[in-house]
């Protein structure tokens, strides 16, 4: 059976649902204890005087069920481009062409924009999602590691280069 | 002989120098055509109406031998994060610390916003990169993959699922 669906905008009282799909996510990514954003700061990041990212969200029958979530980037080589921070789609929704449909969307977002690249992340052992990926088209950078530094990290390294 | 530099934000007319920097480090990337931004778009970019990105830079005798240029972005699991997406030294004044005084200067300008995250990439070959990186506290995560679409792709997915 299909199951239809519908692609929006986000707005600021979805963040509690949205907020579930960061959770689900992020459990699924073996880091279930990683988030410590809140609904409030999801609201005030996203929908404040300046709002730090795009979000929008897929529904069946008015539940949030997907979502994608992104915010600009600035290349040195190429110039503005887009950054896809999270492709959410609920379990118990996958297989239903709902990612796609908001992939989509995010990718037509960006290229009426006119940006230079959009870019995100994947995981090295996330075939299926690597999979749907190179389908689409995306290239995938082998050669690139990621580092950081997180408040911790800084202050130590801080302390150290007084 | 201790080579003396200093370091200050960096300037509409910079970016001229900044820009020979970029296509240096694209070279030293095995990438040399990949530039195709303009000392025009760096400075619409960087010091327009909407700033896409903060620069410094580090000068020896009124010259500028290096730069640091980042942009905000946003983490769905810990909040605003800054990244950091050139580190720069002309080769003929690295291993002098100025390399590493511009990653101070921008570590300290994150920190003292309260980011929750520095994130930058670096090439999985450039070992001398990396352990630097690893030295000043940051982590490697090396099960990251970056996925990339440019307009041409991006061109092409839109036609496809029309």
């Amino acid at each position: 059976m299909k199951t239809s669906f519908s692609i929006r905008k986000a707005k600021a009282s979805d963040m509690s649902a949205v907020l579930n799909l960061i959770q689900e996510l992020a459990t699924f990514e073996k880091e279930p204890e990683a988030v410590i954003v809140t609904e409030e700061d999801l609201i005030k990041h996203g929908f404040g005087k300046v709002s730090l990212f795009t979000c929008f969200v897929a529904e069946v029958d008015n539940q949030i069920v997907g979502m994608a979530l992104g915010y600009p980037r600035y290349s040195t080589w190429k110039g503005p481009t887009l950054h896809l921070e999270d492709l959410i789609v609920t379990d118990s929704f996958k297989g239903k062409g709902i990612g796609k449909a908001l992939f989509s969307t995010f990718i037509r977002f960006g290229y009426k924009q006119g940006v230079k690249r959009i870019e995100w992340a994947v995981l090295d052992w996330n075939s299926s999602a690597i999979d749907f990926y190179i389908r689409q088209g995306a290239s995938i950078l082998n050669d690139w590691r990621v580092a950081q530094m997180d408040p911790k990290a800084m202050h130590q390294f801080i302390s150290k280069t007084q």
